[in-house]
């Protein structure tokens, strides 16, 4: 079922300041920061080759990183996500054993325009897992 | 300078259920774990294909995830791995940009064999970082 590793999602208070890091102090090559209001985050992609790192600022209220970030203030990884193929198979398969979805268990379209679904990190060593059909 | 991301590392206080997790509820390619004395840890590598997940639980007295998982009891992301070509040139470049470098600043050989630094998560957006020398 668990395809790739799309990317780790790195929740920062600065995005200027943590973009510069990975471009000036790391030597990688980083997007400009992209504004994604539906998703309450601005983020910058860092291209690793294989994979990706995603910086992501809260934007605007609700933000969904905002609690992460109160318990974290200098930032942190914030969820890792993975590729299926098949998404509602993927959830129903993680539904029959036993594991807890995020929200109401229909995926939604993520920041890179394909469904996604979150998985319950108590239920995942601690991680917040994002699934992403490819 | 960075390279590939080669792994993220999941400390967990339970290694068999962890690797569960990944082979029965995620469906994901696990090995059989790996003790590695001298690093304070024993493994159970996630193949992704295009990375590694790595299940970390301490090993002995002195395991360098004993304090993370003491903070965090059910687990969680301990640190994300980036390839690099030359570590002494990355290491020289890092600290000519005042970015702290952990221990003694000379690379130890790492868990897969290679060259590795791990650098200060406050200079890196709250995250700690392996180099990996490929």
């Amino acid at each position: 079922m668990l395809g790739r590793l799309n990317h780790v999602a790195i929740a920062v208070p600065d995005l200027g300041a943590a973009a510069a890091v990975y471009r000036d102090t790391l030597a990688a090559g980083v997007s400009p920061p992209q504004p994604l209001p539906a998703h309450g985050v601005t983020v910058v992609f860092v291209d690793l080759g294989n994979a990706k790192v995603e910086l992501l600022e809260p934007l605007g209220e609700d933000s969904p990183i905002a609690a992460f970030l109160a318990r974290n203030p200098a930032g942190g990884m914030h969820h890792i996500c993975y590729e299926v193929d098949d998404i509602l198979a993927a959830r129903d398969r993680l539904l029959a054993q036993g594991a807890r979805v995020l929200g109401d268990g229909e995926p939604k379209i993520g920041a890179h325009g394909k469904p996604v679904l979150f998985l319950h990190p108590k239920d995942f060593c601690g991680t917040l897992i994002e699934l992403e059909q490819v």
